[in-house]
């Protein structure tokens, strides 16, 4: 066995995967952002070709024994090549565990089932949804024994978005972010906020545009290596350290949201932009998990592009660019018209304060599923009284209640945790790194550098080399603690409020 | 041997090697387009990838074995699959015949008297860039020995971009140019042309835009199958039928120059746009040589775009856009406007008169450089002689001389006489197709439909089924005649210029 030989095949295989995807990805930007209305299907034949071309790449004997041997040489090869193996031994797996047929099969309902929740929610019809809810919920837990029958079956899809993840861990933290949330989100949907209605006007989108390109810039992200497109729904997408593509929808009757939409992309951008060069067209050049990558687009955009001294930085640049709104404002009035907290229905539109209630519910109510304690019939039902309960909102109809986020008609179950826990990683990080640098300060001055390039040493370096429990106390010293979330969260928004 | 499973195997080869083509394309058009400027690098390790996928797709035994079967059995298989193959063959030989090393050599070579021909005529050094292109010719003929030595090099080389075509056609085709248009052109030089001073103003951008939008949906382009990008040189990529790209560079100081190459690039796109649905994803699914593609866009830019019905058409949306310049214009002023004609340097800057006249310089050159009649170091000299002979004009340097083209830097020799050629194509078709429909007509109503409807019936649909020869025969009844074109040209101009 020439271990240097199966290792210059295997890097060579990565390249190749690597090749695939990002001319997969770059089909799909451009899907996204400018090709002709009749182009899909042909492009959804190439796009078919080109996944069966990285299935027989990676899914045959010869690459199955290579991972073998790879993974069983730890000690004979270097780290990098280690972990490489490793995760792609894990795509093998999850690419061979379901059967042929019923993955195809799968396919085709989650298809339908996405245009049937489509119909259903511009109807208000959870009806017609719901056979499909249950062959995906059914399926999903067949589909997780095939993986691994040693665990329970949430637990599996848990794992899949966030390695490592657990039920029972996230019943804990949860349970902490009740305790110590739900009584504030309570007190705040009884209280007044800060008058806000002085930002309903009409923003031009070409001032808005302006307007991105400067907050990109305050945040130091590089033109060279990153552009911004406009969508549907924003996005990023980084195909390598040296192209990364984030996109935001401009609303005119919206400034806060384009902007704020655009920070948290450029959070996004910041950590692929920041993978370390050697990691390049592999397969650890990205984020390791859904949770880690959440953690600094939620940096960016609450606690950094939140916070009181950024409001400061922010605040010439929307009076240069929108003198007749924000002349006569002061940086604490921006301050708190960037953190009106209220409770509300839809998770989209929530404010930082009261996203992770909406989390919460999602994951309860999966939970459930998944054990088998509840029904898809019993889902409406349950959906609105948890909302009372966390929320002490009523769900009017389902439209803005069980039927609101698309995720699940694309059988993505144990997605929703990793938004939250995401914050919660973000609180951590964000404590660890004040102590090292100043923080406030940097925000104040309007420089990026020393955050980003804390950051960039602490956690975008490491790409998918570490895990994301070992990467969390690698960047912070100490392992997850939901505290620091719950601790920046209380003491913000009792300053805020007065209470 | 199973002819059916053979043919069913080489469609699939086909529709592999086109979803990659096809990923190749849109990350080329997206780096022309919008990808950050740094991403050069990494996409290039991707294109090469690819490119390096797309090679050990196409060579190895098992395809030889495939082309080889197919292309014997022209009696047992239906007429698409047996081109196919025999195109496919072409490719195949094309990539082998040259051995491995000398061809990495050579693409080292045009790389770098690209960029040596880019500062040489930055700084109108011919010496400089000398040695690369008598580099570039030995090689040339070298590699052309390699593919076909019964044949002259130069003969290979024209074969490549328009199958079929020899020096001795070509010399008989520019001899019939030369007879009958350098008289006319000479005349033209000395002659006092129509005023076009009114149309030195400044064109705003986005007015521009609109007029495009409007001038291809008057030309009958589907927009939702083909859309139009901004970049620094206009090009036509098509994908499949459902997708083409045509692009153009605004102007603020020359209308008439974005606008028709807006008209040529639509010519290209209405080609790709109208081949027909079985050929899609195969070999065949593009224009069959770079001559018939230059006959369409040419066709449009030229004989249709610069007739006097097109300029009627064409009238009201000028003054509309652009009330201040053309609300007291009439058509025949804005026609004699198109086509105000005077022999110039310059070969992208030419007239519809002049323009083959540059081309026949350069054919004369490269003909004589590939028989060994004319050394590198003759060049400039020659050039200026010729310049002289047919156009008049006198060469002041080599910047606008010998340096003006990209083409034989990047190892392109026999490229240039397929433009010519392709407008004498046109005249021919057009004759054929004014025939048959009522062209004039449809144009001055701004109908495109008979037109576009003609042309796809006659030519679009076949895309590479038939050889370039073939197609013409088919297409207007009779083998390929200049005097269409020398003809057309000459009444057009000797009426416009009151010979």
């Amino acid at each position: 066995m020439d271990i240097q030989k199966i290792t210059k095949d295997f890097k060579a295989l990565q390249r190749q995967l690597h090749a695939l995807n990002h001319a997969s990805g770059i089909l799909s930007y451009d899907a996204q952002t400018v090709a002709p209305a009749a182009s899909d299907e042909a492009r959804g034949e190439t796009l078919g070709t080109i996944s069966k071309m990285q299935y027989e790449l990676l899914i045959n004997d010869q690459v199955k024994d290579m991972l073998q041997t790879l993974t069983e040489q730890e000690a004979n090869i270097d780290l990098q090549t280690f972990r490489e193996a490793q995760e792609l031994q894990r795509d093998y797996k999850n690419s061979t565990c379901i059967p042929k047929e019923e993955f195809v099969e799968y396919i085709i309902l989650t298809n339908k089932a996405t245009s049937v929740w489509r119909h259903a929610k511009n109807n208000n019809d959870f009806e017609v949804f719901r056979p499909y809810l249950e062959e995906l919920v059914k399926t999903n837990i067949r589909f997780a024994s095939y993986r691994d029958s040693s665990k329970p079956p949430y637990d599996v899809l848990l794992d899949d978005f966030e390695p490592g993840m657990t039920q029972l861990y996230l019943s804990e933290y949860f349970k902490q972010l009740r305790d110590e949330l739900v009584p504030l989100v309570r007190e705040i949907g009884q209280a007044v906020g800060p008058a806000t209605d002085w930002l309903n006007k009409s923003f031009g989108v070409s001032k808005q545009a302006e307007l991105s390109d400067r907050v990109m810039a305050l945040m130091g992200v590089d033109k060279k290596r990153c552009i911004l497109g406009q969508t549907e729904h924003p996005f990023t997408e980084g195909f390598n350290k040296w192209d990364v593509r984030i996109t935001t929808h401009y609303h005119e009757d919206n400034l806060l949201s384009s902007l704020y939409s655009v920070i948290h992309e450029a959070g996004h951008a910041l950590y692929e932009l920041g993978i370390a060069d050697e990691l390049q067209f592999g397969r650890l050049a990205g984020g390791v998990s859904m949770g880690i990558h959440e953690s600094q687009s939620r940096l960016y955009e609450n606690m950094l592009g939140r916070s009181l001294p950024f409001a400061q930085s922010l605040l010439p640049m929307l009076k240069e660019g929108f003198p007749e709104v924000f002349a006569s404002i002061s940086s604490y009035q921006l301050y708190q018209a960037l953190n009106a907290a209220k409770p509300s229905l839809i998770r989209v539109e929530a404010d930082e304060l009261t996203y992770s209630m909406h989390i919460m519910v999602r994951f309860e109510l999966e939970k459930a599923l998944f054990d088998g304690s509840l029904l898809v019939k019993d889902l409406p039902g349950a959906w609105r009284e948890l909302y009372q309960s966390y929320l002490g909102v009523e769900v009017p109809d389902d439209r803005r209640g069980v039927l609101q986020d698309i995720h699940w008609s694309g059988g993505s179950f144990g997605y929703f945790p990793s938004y939250s826990v995401g914050s919660a990683y973000a609180a951590q990080i964000y404590d660890k790194m004040a102590e090292d640098i100043d923080v406030e300060g940097s925000l104040r001055n309007g420089n990026f550098a020393p955050i980003n390039g804390w950051l960039k040493q602490a956690i975008h370096r490491h790409g998918g080399m570490l895990k994301p429990e070992a990467l969390l106390v690698s960047a912070t010293g100490k392992p997850f603690d939901v505290s620091h979330y719950t601790g920046y969260l209380t003491s913000k928004y009792k300053e805020l409020y007065n209470f």
